[in-house]
């Protein structure tokens, strides 16, 4: 599938989900919280999360139920609220470049709202799915507040294990998508084995795409990125290239990483370049690509038990995005 | 019922209840995450809301199912996460005399520590009590936030519409209620009319809480209720005593009530006697009291659908006890 067939494909199912959603927030009465809803949702998003099930449950069946969107479209909304709950937490002002919303309206509406987009996605997935969805979904939902917690709790000591980078990542991102693929095959009248194949697939794919992001966040191009070069970097942020990197440098460039961790943000910054170096020479960046390819190659390996169709095309078409994205 | 026996039998039921939560909570990983939900939930409440859900399915199910303490507790879950984000949303620093959460932990562990409870909640409740429970306390949910935004968009206006101030707590306090009681008997097998009486029941059983909470706050004796005389007065809170005054006192009072309401808390403060007969005057205390009694009057009614047995006997006693507190 080429990239622009690719593309065309996923707006055209984007739209599908803003569509359902537009639907949905018909039930909201409150102007403000539909304002609040509306400004968290529809920021331009891919809606990868929810195009997943859907094409999950496309894998097997052509025509899936018409409900699947609104299954598909609860991933959405748990995204959603779990950013305005992340903006409150850090005090953020702007995400993906646009103010956000307790900038705009203060933390009051965007708790409030974050609940409701909680409570209402975790109704129509039950309602819609059935018993095994909800479970999956409640199951991905407690595995990433646990993983926030994780990370609150091994953040302040410049964590360089690489399980606990790996764990929090698979709660903090990967558990959603896993659950979005997941109950999208449940959906569509998967067996076990599929679900498996699946879970497997949305997993390996938030966690490589997290693990790209962590590389462009050193080697990307900040005309496409949109970011500062070594922004994760100056903030003491434990990426999986720096933490392999401690782990595989040289006694000396250990203590030279060590020190700058543990200095100012602007120590980090001058000393970027330096850093990056070390990195490199201690194949930080060659090993985060690997472990990136070999996760999507993972996934893709998983799909072979479906027939060839035009939605594991897409599937394959995604997992390759990942890899192959430079912004 | 004698109020010591009613007392004791809700004390055993808590109980109960506190054994189901405690087991459950064995299933949280982070030892953080943990002691925050433990400090929300295990704060000597009465867990009205879970003996609610299991005397209603009690009324006609002498032995209702096991679970049913599972399907009862997730709506302490509920309260108390919307009590965590409300003390957030409010920088509470104590709640009933003790530390809240937000000020031992900050904000962080507290937001994720209610979306944790938020999400568990929703799916035991969509897992144990199926999918028609899961859409009641969807839209108790959903009515919650809604009373939030109402309150937030009416609270700076003074409002003293009586309409306004029903629709508020019917949402805020009044829907929960509801659905423990309506999800209780849905549970134990009961048809429409059945819970169509647990629904008004609890809800009018919320109303009326509030109402006395209201008379409370002008006429209770700080030695038992714990609280200051007039707080919601100096606060400028528009509770129903008030907002009766305000709509059938003379033009003159009137002029010197909302002057009041314009003037800082401390000139409210001084002048609380005054507001109070005024009040009086105007029998806001009297039609606030009524209102309260007709509401559990018609509360009880509704359960004269059942047999004589010892739940309806527990609704009555707690129904009674509403109106009776003088703390």
């Amino acid at each position: 599938m080429s990239k622009t067939a690719l593309l065309a494909r996923l707006k055209d199912l984007a739209g599908q989900v803003d569509r359902a959603m537009q639907e949905d927030l018909g039930t909201i009465a409150s102007p403000r919280l539909l304002e609040v809803v509306r400004h968290a949702i529809f920021q331009g998003g891919k809606r990868i999360r929810p195009l997943l099930t859907y094409t999950a449950a496309r894998l097997i069946n052509e025509s899936p139920p018409q409900d699947t969107w609104q299954l598909a479209m609860t991933f959405e909304y748990l995204h959603a609220a779990s950013l305005l709950h992340d903006d409150v937490i850090d005090g953020s002002d702007f995400r993906r470049g646009k103010e956000t919303a307790n900038r705009i309206w203060g933390i009051t509406p965007v708790i409030l709202a974050g609940d409701y987009l909680h409570a209402r996605a975790m109704t129509i997935a039950g309602l819609v799915g059935g018993p095994e969805c909800l479970a999956i979904i409640g199951a991905a939902t407690a595995a990433m507040v646990e993983a926030e917690f994780l990370q609150l709790q091994t953040a302040q000591e410049n964590n360089d294990d690489e399980a606990n980078y790996f764990e929090v990542l698979r709660g903090k991102t990967a558990a959603l998508i896993a659950a979005a693929c997941e109950t999208g095959i449940l959906h569509g009248g998967g067996n076990q084995s599929q679900r498996e194949a699946l879970r497997t697939y949305g997993t390996n794919l938030g966690l490589a795409f997290q693990i790209i992001d962590d590389l462009l966040d050193y080697l990307g191009d900040p005309g496409k990125t949109g970011k500062a070069v070594g922004n994760d970097f100056s903030e003491g942020k434990m990426t999986l290239p720096l933490i392999h990197a401690l782990n595989h440098c040289s006694r000396i460039d250990r203590q030279f990483l060590l020190a700058l961790l543990m200095a100012e943000p602007a120590e980090r910054k001058k000393d970027l370049e330096k850093a990056a170096a070390v990195i490199a020479r201690a194949k930080g960046f060659d090993y985060a690509r690997g472990r990136a390819e070999n996760l999507i190659e993972e996934a893709c390996q998983g799909l072979l038990i479906f027939p060839e169709n035009q939605a594991r095309e897409l599937l394959f078409g995604l997992a390759g995005y990942v890899l192959a994205r430079d912004k």
